[in-house]
């Protein structure tokens, strides 16, 4: 066995040891969010603060950063996709993001992250943008610092982010710019928009065709477990629950955590939700086991993360064939519930397009121009063009603008996010990304597989989740989400195919 | 501030962290009990593996040593029972017990545990004790490998063990002695056995007067739960699950997570056992927060903490004051299933002495039989005075004598309970001084409020529970267990007032 092997084999036993203690404390933040008795959060703050502080000191240590000295002189880096150089390149990039942050930065941010966050769920309570406003603008501030450390640390990288943003977006979306999203999302807007108007101009129904009758949470959960498993979400290897925030945690192999919530007057946002999430955990389950704790065994950003959830709720999930097959399910389950209503009526429901508020309740096509809106807006925050001063102003401006909408205060403008109080600024775009990500795959997934409507129809999803497993889920890590779609379909990331999904969305109520 | 002081609050500060580690281990073992999916059982042993890893190396470094030794040598030493002492003496304690071990004896100790249960569940399965005995003799070897580290290492301790059984005691119940034990289990036994005989030669109904009718889990959960709420556990800082083994878990302060099991012919298996668990969760609730991480700030013993819950479960649980309260309750909630059942027939089920095979199942009186036997034979095996071949044989013979039994098969003899595969030898007295100091305790309390009888009537249990969080939950281990018994009720533990509480018990069903 050669030097190199001997070190790469002891830097994989060292980063499986820290992915052990990532898991632990996924394992604390789901219990958290899903069981946590009220009392316990402050035993549980310390609990996480230590792990993620043991995690940060292990990962940060310098006999990690000399263990990839060596082995980027290793001639075992030749072939890029390899194992190997896969491992050794991308936990680089994560070492030297993590070794830049002065300690005194890092405390700074997490005790104004909770300040901040607190500011913003009582400005939210009041709509009071002023009571935030501060917090925002200090929360700015660090992240600018944030970015600055990384654009000074980032020599190493031939493909180093050269703005303050692109520095933040790379830790969602690494090899992301905001140049590319920027002429992406014009050509998708260019398209959007007249297709928004083209659909809102249309006669529509005066009221929902599903009345809001009841669904009893029993049976949604049983239903929904139902599709999950169908589509192949494996529940020995994983579990559903419930939390006042649907989300879903990759705990590690053998254990992936999907949560929603339940409301009995609607059965959809719960199924709905369910597929999301049981898109994510699909991706966690077909990540390689063998592979874990290394960047081969990692997803890889999370458009592609957000590109599975999509997949499954949206292109999937709302389609005909999927509801040839659990239509006449739904009707079972529910009974009176559902008495009188027709599965074409249904569908329109499902795919009603129609300008709103609030982003997370927002269609699959307006969606896009709530996150357009944010990419521009924290753009502009971030590099100081915009003023925190006039954020609302111009917020409500551009919803005016982009969607026809008028908001009625901040608490539904501005405010409605949770995202820049905890700093997450550069990730609203993964959102739209995971949308076009998932249009061009699912287009190609057709394509290489044909008959997919059909097996859909017959309640078989085996087709597409093997497909999506051996070209995405079983990768990890090994190409970029950039590298994936050129790969995958052949061409770069375009607004086509999910342009061409949303004409077909808005085909569903043509009268 | 003294460097005395300084060093103190060094240690403590530590001591906190370390504690932190172990309560985040507990979450792990909770949820592996009550949630984990089957696939990640893999990933739970690293993470569990490596948590119980990390918290080793922090509490047997040479740092703890060091401050240990500086402090030991302050004057604030002088008050024994003050914090200060009770904090370095108790911690000099676990930490020699800690650093005694080879590192070779504790890895071969946790890989023969995993393969001696693995070994014990199937031979429980197929009855079959040769199955067992190979595994169980390499465990007693390793045991009293075990033993004799602690006994060479004990010379700091005035009190120390001298016996290899005693080395093993001294980590479930900390100051307590085989010979001591032998004394007060024989004088229980020579006033238990006959009141067993007199007993079992009463006529008796030939059936149960609570007939197996449906009484559904939610209701059964309800019900435990507004009992459990009613004795002053606070739902606030815990929770109630389900899990095939019930437990209690004190993952720390606000956090105290109790189990049941549910059968729905019947409810007061899941109902004495919520009882049970509440009572170790009372407990754990009760321990001053302030302290946590140190031994003021934790229970005293697996004696002290299993008088809790049994004094919760058998002293106040079955009385007729409890269910003066609590069978209107019952009544009400089950309905149909208790019609024509009065309380007087619940109270004589619930109070059957009747001598049985299985531990676990046995009734209040004939259950410290069960343990007896069990102290009995574990000093005899570890000691080399049987040898594991003469095990069933000597069992069956036992429970003959003792208990007027027949043992039809080695799953019901020796091989029903899990502890001595698990390496668990000296736990099982544990369980009768629960009993022991219960009665001792409740007798006490009586005594120091009065009128408990008449509160318990009204569903007041405040009175006993700050009796209890003043006297034991609020002191941590400032005490010893028997300083506790001394200290509270004036005498040294015996088997008196447990004895004088039977016979109450003998009197229900008196014809």
């Amino acid at each position: 066995m050669s030097d190199f092997q001997r070190t790469y084999d002891r830097l994989v036993a060292e980063l499986r040891e820290i992915a052990l203690l990532g898991s632990v404390a996924s394992v604390l933040g789901w219990d958290e969010q899903v069981l946590l008795p009220d009392k316990g959060r402050q035993l549980r703050a310390g609990q996480s603060g230590l792990i993620a502080r043991l995690h940060h000191e292990r990962f940060t240590s310098p006999r990690i950063g000399q263990m990839l000295a060596e082995l980027e002189s290793s001639g075992l880096m030749a072939d890029p996709h390899g194992q190997f150089a896969v491992n050794v390149r991308q936990t680089r990039r994560s070492y030297d993001r993590a070794i830049t942050l002065p300690a005194a930065l890092v405390e700074q941010m997490t005790a104004t992250e909770v300040h901040c966050q607190q500011a913003w769920v009582e400005a939210r309570k009041k709509s009071d943008y002023g009571h935030f406003k501060p917090w925002l603008e200090k929360m700015l501030d660090l992240k600018r610092q944030e970015a600055q450390c990384y654009l000074s640390a980032a020599g190493h990288q031939p493909d180093r982010p050269t703005t303050l943003y692109d520095a933040l977006l790379e830790g969602f979306e690494p090899g992301e710019r905001a140049d590319n999203l920027r002429r992406i999302f014009t050509e998708l807007r260019s398209e959007l928009v007249p297709l928004i108007e083209q659909v809102a101009g249309r006669p529509r129904p005066d009221s929902d065709p599903i009345p809001h009758r009841h669904f009893p949470r029993d049976q949604q959960e049983q239903f929904a477990r139902e599709a999950a498993a169908k589509i192949g979400f494996d529940f020995e290897a994983g579990r559903l629950d419930v939390s006042a925030h649907p989300f879903c945690s990759g705990i590690g192999p053998g254990d992936v955590r999907l949560t929603t919530r339940y409301r009995e007057d609607s059965f959809a946002d719960a199924f709905f939700g369910v597929l999301h999430e049981a898109g994510h955990g699909l991706y966690h389950q077909g990540l390689p086991p063998e592979h874990f704790g290394t960047p081969c065994g990692a997803p890889v950003s999370l458009g592609i993360h957000e590109s599975q959830s999509r997949m499954w709720e949206n292109l999937v999930g709302r389609g005909r064939p999927f509801w040839r097959y659990f239509w006449p399910k739904a009707q079972e389950r529910f009974g009176p519930a559902l008495a009188g209503v027709s599965m074409e009526q249904w569908l329109i429901a499902i795919h009603r397009i129609q300008p709103s508020l609030i982003r997370v309740e927002a269609d699959e096509a307006t969606y896009n121009l709530h996150i357009i809106l944010r990419f521009e807006l924290e753009q502009a925050l971030l590099h100081g063009d915009l003023p925190a001063d006039d954020l609302p102003g111009e917020w409500n401006r551009r919803m005016k603008q982009d969607l026809g909408v008028d908001v009625p205060d901040d608490a539904r403008g501005c405010l409605q996010d949770i995202h820049w109080s905890g700093g997450a600024i550069g990730y609203f775009p993964t959102y739209t990304l995971g949308n076009l990500y998932a249009a061009q795959f699912f287009e190609q997934a057709n394509k290489d597989l044909g008959g997919l409507d059909e097996a859909f129809s017959r309640g078989d999803f085996t087709p597409l989740r093997n497909w999506l497993r051996e070209k995405i889920h079983g990768q990890g890590k090994r190409f970029s989400a950039r590298e994936l779609a050129r790969t995958i379909t052949g061409r770069d990331l375009n607004a086509g195919p999910l342009m061409r999904h949303l004409r077909q969305v808005a085909q569903f109520g043509e009268v």
